[in-house]
């Protein structure tokens, strides 16, 4: 704990319970303390002061109530995880994710959240994983073991496109679970889909027009947005992007999350994945990008594989992360190009020096040969599936007013409303009795407009008690 | 050993010895063959194809004469390290370098090498550290408590520029070492140098025109070509780049290496550094970017504080790495932005998942927090004094032929003919007694000639007994 020293002042006309507040607010806000950090207690910080213990206490409610700390049964106040709400842009995840063991993983839109000064104390967050299944053991054991090889080789800088090693076992893994088809020289490895987004920008260069649904992954959009010539947004229905869109706006790299599509939750039948693959194979510039973030969570039927299985001319690029499959600190991504496009990879990235560490890449990928990643996923699908189908049964008596979709995959479903909603009335709503959701528009590229709001829930970072809640008191406010 | 499944045949013309030697070699280059690893015994594989001994003798002999595998006297063939010479443009290192524990660093230049097919069993590279000075089990130890401590959250996704305690340490460092005044808020840590000036074009904007001297850093020079709307090369002299030269060339951004500049050593007075800063101060969007790659090695004098301390209109972009002076593998870079180019980040980059993992950073941490880094660091230091220091001597009897510079700082001194001499041809000729060394014209932007060749002899990588050995070679062969 820094120590809190605060100058308090009969000068500024201010309440001494306010210059309290203010100053560890300021102090929250400025990351000068941190997430999970405990408070004095309030009469020892009154001690310190010299101002009545009350005074401490009113302004500890005040911090409390606009979520900045929280205060544990018998252990005392703590302060929560808010500065992600003073960043702009960054992954969501809610308040206090971090400190229930819930993580955030990459294939998500974030943004500024106006309901800042709220206290939530169940987060529908589509972006939190259950951390608590994590085998920390084994990724310890494993590590542990990589170590103690003295593998002196595994601290000098490894290969621009990763590890041959870890490459061809993601090849191996990708073949096997989605069906991809590539050889290992094909995989390039990098420290999340940001940064291989950002290396598009070199194969496909900036001249490129990119077409993305609404809503869609913000960040993606918005990194297209960095390079890319033109942006355009092009509609979708019930099967995923429209293929007539996509021709009249004259794009010619889409980008596209075929398995499900975030936020809608939308699985792209065969059709829809014949026409968009046909469009691709139609002009010699056209690409389409697979972002498939989380194929890993299907809880019914068999798993679909992926566009780029099925893609014979070679215009997929194929985009996945262990950011979500095994924790989102596993800064790992892999992008999967095609032939065509690996001379202009040569030529313009691989001098690029590689971000991820060999010894990251080894451990991970005696993590996936050891069979720990398969019990892992299983695991974690168990545990996904159960909470989606508890989350099921507590809907139901919402099911007269809302209607649900996007469930039997994924970490999140979503509830529209069968009568004229705002969406930011829905999400008012929630807040009000301490529940975090979040609406359709957040992941909007472009203003929407609807008079049926649609209100996204995650399940992954909550126990079924909390789902339970949560739902109850959604039932009872919405 | 993976299996040689060389399918002979009579039918193309080829000796049985040649399909054997172009199996083997494809394989190596392709990667599927890795550097280490043993090739079977020439009986063996004689007796698994079904040919003379001596047929698969003269295939093993012919790939050991390219520099493809090596014969280890009573213990067999192994492959070496070539595939990187088949990359264009990554970093150099030498063949073997991996076997013997050296390491690339992130900041060096690296291209095609036509000596390709020779056998170097000394290498002077520039770019090589040894490896064998890390404190492998300080870091084992250091990984093991901390993943031990069951703190889950280093397993959640970081802060976008780095974690605050990490930055924290970082700033106090180079606050220390450096004189850098910046505050955590002013540091971004991203996954090695080359991601962070991929960066740059999203907080300088491409609009720039970017200036180099020549010879510089090439993968620098890269990754801005690959953005900036203008590069231009400016004349330097020995006192580093010509302000006159940069305020001709019209550029506003200027990539200067002050403590020491690669590859030619100089060392930038106060007198310059002044001249430059007030060339930046003097219009609105003038910016140097200081890499300070490897200040922390000098063996005479007192260490001479970075640009960025005596930068008072926040005008210098401070980047440095852990890649050298802890290992290469560990890809922890930073950046310090000045004030003025904080909105910027926040704007256009503030986005972007952090690159590296929070397990990383936390070990990386805890490395300098405990002491340990600067142990390294002064172990280091006192071994690349001595390899120094040896170097010197041995050179004596060829300083009447080259004349010396670059001495005292850094891992690598130069020598230039006194009389005419072709770069190329003086590589040639260390090359025939087995010594590679580099050329001043490999790091060259753009071509520039002279009568008197420089070559480039580092020594980090390589043992006292090597550096004696290779130096008595080069005297009889130079």
């Amino acid at each position: 704990m820094n120590d809190l020293a605060i100058h308090l002042t009969d000068e500024n006309g201010k309440h001494l319970y306010e210059q309290i507040y203010e100053y560890i607010a300021d102090e929250i806000r400025e990351g000068k303390l941190l997430a999970g950090e405990k408070l004095p207690s309030t009469r020892s910080l009154a001690d310190y002061l010299q101002v009545a213990r009350s005074t401490v206490e009113l302004a500890y409610d005040q911090l409390a109530s606009e979520g900045y700390i929280e205060s544990v049964p018998y252990r005392g106040y703590y302060i929560c995880r808010v500065e992600e709400l003073y960043r702009i842009g960054t992954s969501g995840g809610g308040l206090r994710s971090e400190k229930k063991g819930a993580g955030q993983e990459d294939g998500q839109p974030g943004q500024k959240d106006s309901r800042t000064a709220r206290y939530f104390d169940i987060d529908f967050s589509p972006n939190a994983i259950d951390m608590n299944l994590f085998p920390f053991g084994t990724w310890r054991k494993i590590t542990r073991d990589i170590l103690s090889g003295d593998r002196k080789e595994l601290f000098a800088l490894g290969e621009p496109r990763g590890d041959l090693e870890l490459r061809k076992t993601v090849c191996r893994y990708l073949h096997a679970s989605r069906g991809v088809n590539a050889s290992p020289e094909q995989i390039i490895v990098g420290a999340g889909n940001d940064y291989l987004l950002l290396l598009l920008q070199y194969i496909l260069g900036r001249g490129i027009t990119a077409a993305f649904e609404n809503p869609s992954y913000r960040r993606a959009f918005r990194i297209f947005s960095s390079f890319a010539a033109r942006m355009v947004t092009v509609p979708s229905d019930e099967n995923g992007i429209r293929v007539d869109g996509l021709l009249a706006s004259g794009a010619n790299v889409a980008y596209v999350m075929p398995s499900r599509q975030f936020p809608t939750g939308t699985v792209m039948p065969i059709g829809r994945r014949t026409e968009l693959l046909r469009w691709a194979s139609s002009a010699e510039d056209r690409y389409l990008v697979e972002d498939d973030y989380d194929s890993e969570f299907r809880y019914r039927g068999k798993p679909i594989p992926s566009l780029q299985s099925a893609d014979t001319a070679g215009r997929v690029i194929y985009i996945g992360t262990f950011s979500k499959s095994v924790a989102p600190a596993i800064r790992i991504s892999f992008m999967v190009l095609p032939e065509r496009l690996m001379e202009a990879y040569e030529k313009n990235c691989s001098f690029f020096s590689s971000t991820v560490s060999r010894i990251d890449q080894t451990i991970l990928n005696e993590f996936i040969l050891s069979g720990a990643f398969e019990r892992h996923l299983n695991r974690m699908r168990k545990a996904y599936r159960e909470k989606h189908d508890l989350l099921l049964d507590c809907l139901q008596p919402l099911l007269n007013r809302y209607r649900l979709s996007g469930e039997y995959a994924g970490l999140h479903v979503l509830l529209t409303s069968r009568v004229p909603a705002g969406e930011e009335e829905l999400l008012e709503r929630a807040a009000a009795c301490g529940v975090r959701i979040y609406g359709l528009k957040e992941a909007a590229l472009a203003p929407f407009e609807t008079d049926y709001a649609t209100v996204l829930l995650g399940y992954g970072g909550l126990d079924q008690e909390r789902i339970r809640e949560g739902i109850r008191r959604l039932d009872a406010a919405l």
